[in-house]
């Protein structure tokens, strides 16, 4: 016998954060009362949920039942539902529901939601659904359409709220409440002039405890913080948490207003941007869509041009071996440190680059910072270097006598510091030439100090051991 | 000559995000017109800043100064600021004011940067200035202040608006308006019964759009989403972001209200987790403070502990290499290629582990997609292999003739293929074992696919040299 869990038992246990797990459970049961017809229980669960929620559980139904799930719910809630799915879904659910339909969710869709669907439709239904549009819809979807990728427009709505500076701070607040059904947020209102430029921010706040009878243009912020359309989408994100803001105006070249960034889209923008320099610091190139996702050949082409120029870095090191080839047939008991002194000057510089390359993405510490931060990091290194020299010495008596025990030590030094400099220098070096410092990656720095950590090590032993 | 730029002519330069660096200038010509004391100039200016920007400038000044050039500001304006500073100007500014001062501050603060500099200060300052609180103050102050350091109780804050479930829109509104100077965000409001227990959750734009006589019980979310005091504050940020939330109410263990955290808390909360997760894959352990701030002895002990495990775990790759002395011996052009795939196999790992630990910590891919995973990157990885196998047999062949470089290659394959499903598999089997992922590091990766990259390449050299 097979326990059924009624549908209204369930909920989503937000506390272990696993929703997504629950959705695949909830979606087997959901599939179960669309088959027998049950559609008002789904209905009824579904209207209850966090959209955020249903959207997982859309994500797990099989074609067709996640659009016969989805048409359950009201307009409103289909349009901002949308917004939540992942980009291929959207487009898998926007390519098979009638042009009127799409149309309708569409223009119930935040601006700059159905922007961002409506650039991964292809031509042919982009062609096919665009004339359908009112046109004041059609205009702004094109502009808001035509931004580069990367930039502050490409990330902006143009659905805020605004305000005529000479209104009461009670009309204001009327006439927030007329706009709260299609503005993104009524939080905070623009004050704009006749050429649209931006002359003030008001916080519904800031409207809320003021007297009634003031207006708005004594209670707006004349100097607020702002940012242009063509500027990039990171630094929105980057302005938004430095001033704590709900949403930053965006602003053309000739000063009007045309969008805003609200705070969780800049924390969709600043997500994207560490998964960037994570990606970075594993030589791996950005993949524009989720790494559940990707093909085969996406990943081949984000990992192969870092591995293989490396390989041919590393040749280097060879090369440096071959150099020493008669010290070594002369001590090959120096081929058993070789590993672990290399490893170790990769290791330390890994580190030392990791510590700066987040620390000037944060901005806790600037280039200007450096030479403050690298007597630092010799004192660092050098007492790291001199531990691991004592760790790995007692090692070296034993497989090789005092004499190899001295090169090891004295290599362990040298190489520790060596990586360690690296790791720090290459981040700011990149930052000077105006290079992403998330470049100066872990294997990166590791390759330039294997090579220099063989030379190191030989020349020190063939010096020591006379040949 | 030199030119002075009147104060009045400075902005920010936002567009360039370069506010630090504008701050240092600005210190400067700030630290002249304070010495000249002319007080009212400098405070027209930071007046009319934003506070953020006030405390970088803050930051430039030298101690004295800059506590003058603080009290030229509002009480509310230097308690908001006060949370602007880094915690280790805070705790200078609070141990150099007097004592009756540091408590109207503190009292004009939001509750949660209160505790939070509270917490920091010497046990002889938090005794100084306790009993000097209102009660109502000191109790919440002990009370934020005991959470844990990792807990969502020590990011939460207390001052939230609560409303009476039987208030009409219009009255909640009003209630709201008298709520505003002293909470946090006035945005949502909280309904609770006696118990404290929360009942439901309302928006002010929900209360707005409200007719005038509904009552909040009807227009509130009854369901609304919460977490505990003491679950991991990143579950926290997780669940703001997952919902778009500007809020999230805290609960205790009994269901009371206790706090809530605020979406720009959140994403400080995040980027601390980001920062530790950027630190762990690069073997750093986490540091409590700014890296800019960091002693020698911080970094020397969150450094050390896995520089000296992995030169421990090299040891077996200089075993392996000893073992294989005869080989190498006999061939010593094998040792040419060592470095570029050993290196090959750690860099192809550590790609793997980055896309997984990444991919793991946004949820973009669960525990559960592994076995689709895992054959994709098999196919990934041979054709990266295969790839790296056809650029090096051509080195293969002029170094050490075709039978060296049929090793080089079908060694090459195998290691990129044995480093990319450790790099892959590691962070899974963490996941599995209820440990961060994220510890899945590159170095750590790259030194079991060193040891196995050894073996598998002297092994395949001895086996078709025919040793």
């Amino acid at each position: 016998m097979t326990v059924q869990t009624p549908l209204s038992d369930i909920r989503f246990d937000r506390d272990s954060n696993d929703a997504d797990f629950d959705a695949a459970f909830i979606a087997v049961e959901i599939q179960r009362l669309m088959d027998e017809k049950r559609d008002d229980e789904v209905r009824e669960f579904v209207s209850a949920q966090e959209l955020a929620d249903v959207a997982a559980l859309i994500e797990e139904l099989p074609e067709d039942v996640d659009l016969q799930v989805m048409r359950l719910l009201t307009l409103h809630d289909q349009a901002e539902l949308l917004g939540y799915l992942r980009p291929s879904s959207q487009i898998a659910i926007a390519h098979c529901i009638p042009r009127r339909e799409l149309v309708a969710l569409m223009t119930a869709m935040s601006h700059d939601e159905r922007a961002d669907l409506y650039k991964q439709l292809n031509e042919e239904a982009q062609e096919a659904i665009l004339p359908a549009f009112a046109k004041a819809e059609r205009e702004d979807l094109r502009r808001l359409a035509a931004y580069e990728e990367w930039t502050v427009g490409s990330v902006m709505t143009s659905d805020y709220a605004t305000l005529a500076p000479d209104l009461t701070s009670t009309k204001a607040i009327e006439a927030l409440r007329a706009q709260a059904i299609d503005a993104e947020t009524i939080y905070y209102a623009y004050i704009i002039d006749d050429d649209r430029k931006l002359i003030g921010v008001v916080s519904l706040r800031d409207l809320l405890v003021a007297r009634p009878s003031q207006r708005v243009s004594e209670v707006m912020d004349t100097e607020p913080v702002w940012i242009r359309a063509d500027d990039e989408q990171e630094d929105a994100a980057k302005l938004i948490a430095r001033y704590d803001l709900l949403a930053l105006p965006v602003l053309d070249n000739n000063d009007r207003l045309v969008g805003i960034v609200t705070a969780d889209d800049a924390m969709d923008v600043t997500e994207e941007e560490v998964t960037e320099d994570f990606y970075k610091g594993a030589i791996v190139q950005p993949i524009e869509m989720s790494l559940a996702e990707a093909t085969i050949a996406t990943l081949y082409k984000a990992r192969i041009f870092w591995l293989v120029l490396l390989v041919f870095g590393n040749i280097f090191s060879g090369a440096g071996i071959a150099y020493f080839e008669d010290t070594i047939a002369a001590h090959l008991a120096l081929l058993f440190f070789l590993p672990l002194l290399i490893a170790s000057g990769g290791n330390a510089g890994t580190q030392s680059a990791t510590l700066m390359v987040r620390a000037l993405a944060t901005g806790d510490v600037r280039p200007a910072d450096f030479g403050r931060l690298l007597s630092r990091e010799v004192v660092v290194a050098l007492t790291l270097g001199v531990t691991m020299a004592v760790a790995v010495s007692t090692i070296g008596v034993w497989r090789g006598g005092p004499e190899i025990a001295l090169v090891v030590a004295l290599a362990m030094i040298s190489i520790v510091l060596m990586g360690a400099l690296i790791g720090m220098c290459l981040p700011f070096i990149f930052a000077k030439f105006d290079r992403d410092p998330a470049a100066a990656s872990g294997p990166l720095v590791t390759s330039i100090a294997d090579v220099l950590g063989v030379l190191i090590y030989f020349s020190i032993a063939a010096q020591l051991l006379g040949l």
